[in-house]
């Protein structure tokens, strides 16, 4: 039996021989005999291939006990695959639809099954490809409010959220990484850090500057101690597959309990470095300058639907411990609950100011660095795309609070670009 | 064998029986045929029987499987025993010697063996007598640094912490009713709440005051969603046994993960409640006068210790997770530590306030009132000690923000209270 051996990652050979018996695979890819295989991973952490048949195609996800983008120096345990599925499992039933379909786990293994997206591409490869994606802005919005709000004790039974509760406490590896590699090691000189050459002076700079620092120590003591709801927890654009008509949200092995924002200021953030990049990733041209407008667009419209949506639930599925409809609809005073929403709104989007912030940081300073950025090959015109980014992630991180809008974060950067965007 | 009977509550001539040969009894009070059991408890959720015998004495405290104060109607886990227990080991690891010493749990039974403190006597009982405590304000102030520091992010090691959080998550039941009883409850009317009916109007205007229903819901959302450190949980003058030399902490079946603010919110209001007390207590007279600046006086010391602890322990055991010392002391920059924890403090004290406000409340409008203003047999006269309180809660509640030191709540109640304080 398959969960009797020792685990043994697999490779495009063993995977044909060790799950070609699987009946979750056989009814979804054919018979084994006419599997074709292709390894397909790019991430940190995990093989994942692509495996097509007579019958359709799935994708087989397997966690490797090390991480992957710094080798097996860096033991990791396989125990993220189970988060990953235990998370899996609760989003899609928050926002049914908007995740891969699971068919099926073995634990032992650390492997997954699951639906092969296509024409799936991932986001961040669209987006420095200028591709556009009509409907993925309202899906993004809608996906973040349900999965936040019903997380959370505002929509939850208290006892089945508390349980949940402690099966992402044991989750504590990956979210040590977090932990970690987004709120410190990039303010600090660290083994595990890199950057581009041409940023050293901004680097010092970065490093010597105490209110940075202090926001991102808050910051990090409000990812730590805030347990409002389930996070996806790595939510970036390479976190998200998207075509014309569907988006999806995959490798949620990062998930834990944590602040609303955190999720909404990962997206933003890496939304944003999509704008700041494209000067060093095609011409500057009218098309270009369209372009970027659309992605700030894209990012207006995330936050606005999530509002719009999160309002909804707040009015329709607020029934959790925290309730809050004794004190004021049920007094007649509907007026009340509304002004609990706008502080509850306030709170969330500065929080994910703050972080969005934080996570431009790291990933120019830190150990996981983004594509759009490292791919620009001339170093000067790629400290440019950076060095904007970052003074942007500098103002959103120590000064979230002079930030009342969506709106003036756009404006923000269009100063920084000197661009009308 | 006594853990594989059926669960059976104790009585004192049963006790003998069942409890006479086990070895910690036998130890710490001597030969059962010399045994004098006495029933003492007073609270809410337990049976409590003081045992005397010929080496010494000891207490025994079972769990029953329903709220004492309401009776069989409202059925308890007697989980909670477990919870209790495995909150006095990590407390009195935190801060040793703070907490009664026990020789022996029964899980099944939910029977705790403990120290019998002597000459203790409960704190809440001590201020109703008039009663002065030289050195409880200093070792209260550190319990609350040491408990509340070393259980954090800032001092733990983060697997440990996520382990702690997964155990205490399961204490879900007793946690949720602290979440009820005291930020919903008594903002609305429930039929578990009762109140002195010469506050009527009083009570009226309390559940139609927006505002302060507001802020019931924010620090209510803030006690949910926070998991900063293990807290007692349940910190009020009746958890708090003294004499001349020594104070201890007792009844620690509501520790949960939470705010720091909240242990400390809930032990200053009963202070402060204290204060308000006296009128209906005893002559207004000089000496009165003088045993209400001494309770103040108290508050300020805790508060006052509280925060030379925490910077001490901040300066030498900020090693957990959170840590910050790589972004200020290790590039030599002590002072952003410093400031790091001012706002850490900030936040704690603000925090405090706001939880002081509601524990005010609910100790008034609620379930569970006090001793202090119940045997105030003249209702005019208690009424009014109850409604200067409420006045100071709801301001503590609602402004919470605008209090920036122990000091200016003093100055709230001498205004209040139409006296030099």
């Amino acid at each position: 039996m398959l969960t009797h051996s020792p685990y043994e990652p697999l490779d495009a050979d063993s995977l044909v021989d060790r799950l070609g018996a699987l009946p979750a695979m056989m009814e979804r890819v054919g018979p084994a005999a006419h599997w074709r295989v292709r390894e397909v991973g790019d991430g940190n952490l995990n093989l994942v291939f692509i495996v097509e048949g007579r019958a359709g195609s799935a994708v087989v996800k397997q966690a490797l006990p090390y991480a992957r983008v710094v080798g097996e120096s860096w033991p990791m345990s396989l125990d993220r695959s189970f988060f990953e599925h235990e998370a899996l499992l609760r989003l899609d039933s928050r926002d049914p639809g908007r995740l891969p379909a699971i068919y099926h786990f073995d634990r032992h293994q650390a492997i997954q099954v699951m639906e092969h997206l296509w024409p799936h591409v991932i986001l961040r490869k669209g987006l420095m490809a200028g591709e556009r994606f009509p409907l993925m802005a309202g899906q993004l919005g809608r996906y973040l409010a349900r999965t936040l709000f019903r997380g959370s004790d505002w929509a939850m039974d208290t006892t089945r959220r508390k349980a949940d509760l402690a099966v992402f406490a044991g989750n504590v590896e990956l979210c040590g990484i977090t932990e970690d590699l987004f709120f410190t090691d990039p303010f600090h000189e660290c083994a595990r850090n890199s950057h581009n050459p041409a940023l050293d002076h901004a680097v010092a700079a970065i490093r010597a500057d105490r209110d940075l620092k202090l926001a991102a120590l808050e910051l990090k003591a409000r990812f730590c101690g805030t347990a409002q709801t389930l996070l996806h927890g790595d939510l970036h654009t390479g976190s998200i597959m998207v075509c014309q008509e569907d988006t999806r949200v995959i490798d949620a092995e990062f998930a834990t309990y944590g602040p609303m924002g955190f999720d909404i200021g990962s997206l933003l953030a890496n939304l944003w470095m999509a704008v700041f990049a494209q000067p060093g990733l095609r011409p500057d041209d009218g098309e270009t300058r369209a372009y970027r407008r659309w992605i700030l667009d894209t990012a207006e419209t995330i936050w606005n639907v999530f509002v719009e949506e999160f309002t909804r639930l707040w009015r329709c599925e607020r029934n959790g411990i925290l309730g809050g409809r004794e004190l004021f609809e049920d007094q007649a005073d509907p007026v009340g609950g509304e002004l609990a929403l706008n502080a509850m709104i306030d709170g969330i989007w500065h929080d994910a100011v703050g972080f969005s912030g934080i996570e431009i940081h790291r990933r120019i300073l830190g150990l996981a660095h983004i594509p759009e950025f490292e791919s620009i090959t001339d170093a000067a015109l790629r400290a440019g795309c950076e060095h904007r980014a970052l003074r942007a992630g500098r103002v959103l991180a120590v000064e979230r609070g002079r930030f009342a809008t969506i709106g003036q974060v756009r404006t923000l950067i269009a100063r920084l670009e000197g661009d009308d965007l």
